[in-house]
């Protein structure tokens, strides 16, 4: 099969071994995929992954043995792979198994190939309501709608999202969802757009918002700048929810202020794919407007170029 | 009055003049006080303090034009003085409020001296039931208690309180209200006796506790090393409690892994007077066994040089 390889830098391989499935997991023949920012660190080393990337995708299943009902069903897919057994995964918290694998993460190959496996536990049948556009934005949805379930917000909470990236998009039409009083704070104009399209209040002037009084930040750029910003805007006792990596190991981060000022910090990662499953289904996040730039996987390697350009959203691959 | 005053060092003056209660304020004569780690943090450049420190008080209200029932009880007071008035008092929060001052903190001078004045809103007086010995406690068991008022603790969850200071071993007795499968971790073993006679379990030993096993780690040692040790006990999804503050301006944090683990951080300051009253009214908790020297406030100074010895509990400055 045809499939991009991640090995010291990024090549198209023609005659990629198709996987055969273990017991337990599916083979998917992939549609389409998009590209993450994840993949594009990956690039750059992070998690030493050498393999096929990819984890944002949308499939159909042709092989699923003991799970037959499967075989010819479209599906998004969860990108942890648990064990399903040790303590973490009994609690139910499978998306930090220790044993875990990540879909074109960490030691399992991902989706900008021909054909790809996941356990039958990770896939979720997509309703025709939700398209294959949308549904590559299932799993970034998701990790959007995973703040809904770590802070409750309330209509008199008024909050901010830092980053106009992908991920800030999807974060801010979520979390306007919850009815509060909400801004995004961006540099990119054009992107901001999207937002303002659907009534969100869009700033790229960080001053033009009142210094600490805020009840929740949102940051979701990755960089020190914003996470600053984030501390910067946040009330005394409010909350700031960390919703990107950040390069490198380690940020200076005055603690002291955290306990003076009884901050909390809340790391979000992978979310729940069934409310976004939901949103996506009832047109309730503008995801399409999110696709700039369509590849096929014989161009996979400048689809990837192109995404790794400034300001880019999504770069969607396609496997025709 | 005498007083022992900050200014480049610490002395002990004589003649200070005797506060003038401003509309609203209590003058209260001071019986006695305990040296809290953040009066020596003070006298090391903390705040630019100048003044006289001291926060962990009690004594009796001599004048309150207005308020004369309180004249000739017995108080504790809360330390932070707050305008009343602003949208953050307003939202209940005066602890936070911008403009507060601080009894020997920030802006106010505090209770190592004959005489202190604080604001009628400030004071609790005390049940026949609370100690003189005991009443010194209010302050820092309240900044415990603010703990259960920030995180929901559970018998089932499994708890480390890391540092076995004064704070960290009123923390640990706090906790163990709450019937949790708990720990506390220390450096001494006479210190953490003091907790074991209370049937709490402890250990000098990081590496007898599993890594990424526990759902609460309180954090109370305030140094680089204790806030890796509650980094590498927390399970994923965990919360870490900070709850000393941090010399220096910032530490390196990984950020990333906070994101990737979905960690919670919750800094925890000033908490509660009314739960940690009823405490020590109540008998369930010991602080009088952290008492480990007295001395006049005519010593003063050399109490502070005894406060500042390694390993040094609480050291009671008495005012008669």
């Amino acid at each position: 099969m045809r499939a991009l390889v991640i090995d010291n830098g990024l090549r198209l391989e023609k005659n990629y071994p198709t996987p055969t499935p273990p017991s337990g997991e599916a083979l998917i023949r992939v549609r389409q995929a998009g590209i993450c920012n994840t993949d594009l660190e990956l690039l750059k080393g992070y998690h030493q992954f050498s393999g096929v990337p990819g984890h944002e995708f949308v499939g159909v299943v042709e092989r699923a043995v003991g799970r037959e009902e499967l075989i010819g069903r479209r599906v998004a897919g969860e990108i942890n792979a648990a064990c399903g057994v040790c303590e973490t995964c009994r609690a139910n918290r499978p998306t930090h198994c220790p044993q875990r694998t990540t879909l074109g993460i960490d030691r399992r190959d991902g989706v900008f190939a021909d054909y790809v496996l996941l356990p039958f536990a990770n896939l979720h049948p997509l309703p025709d309501a939700v398209s294959d556009d949308q549904a590559i934005f299932v799993e970034p949805l998701a990790a959007a709608c995973e703040i809904l379930e770590q802070v409750k917000i309330q209509p008199t909470d008024h909050v901010a999202v830092i980053g106009d990236g992908k991920l800030g998009l999807l974060c801010t039409q979520v979390i306007a969802l919850t009815g509060c009083e909400l801004i995004a704070v961006g540099r990119h104009a054009e992107k901001l757009q999207i937002l303002q399209r659907r009534g969100i209040a869009t700033t790229t002037d960080l001053t033009t918002i009142a210094s600490a009084a805020l009840d929740i930040v949102v940051e979701a750029t990755g960089t020190p700048s914003g996470f600053a910003a984030a501390r910067e805007l946040v009330r005394p006792r409010g909350t700031i929810v960390l919703k990107s990596t950040y390069q490198g190991e380690a940020l200076p981060v005055n603690l002291t202020m955290i306990v003076v000022d009884e901050i909390t910090l809340i790391g979000s990662r992978c979310g729940p794919f069934e409310p976004a499953l939901q949103l996506l289904a009832n047109k309730q996040i503008d995801v399409e407007s999110l696709i700039q730039a369509r590849f096929s996987l014989d161009d996979g390697v400048a689809a990837f170029e192109r995404a790794a350009q400034n300001g880019m959203l999504k770069v969607v691959v396609e496997m025709k």
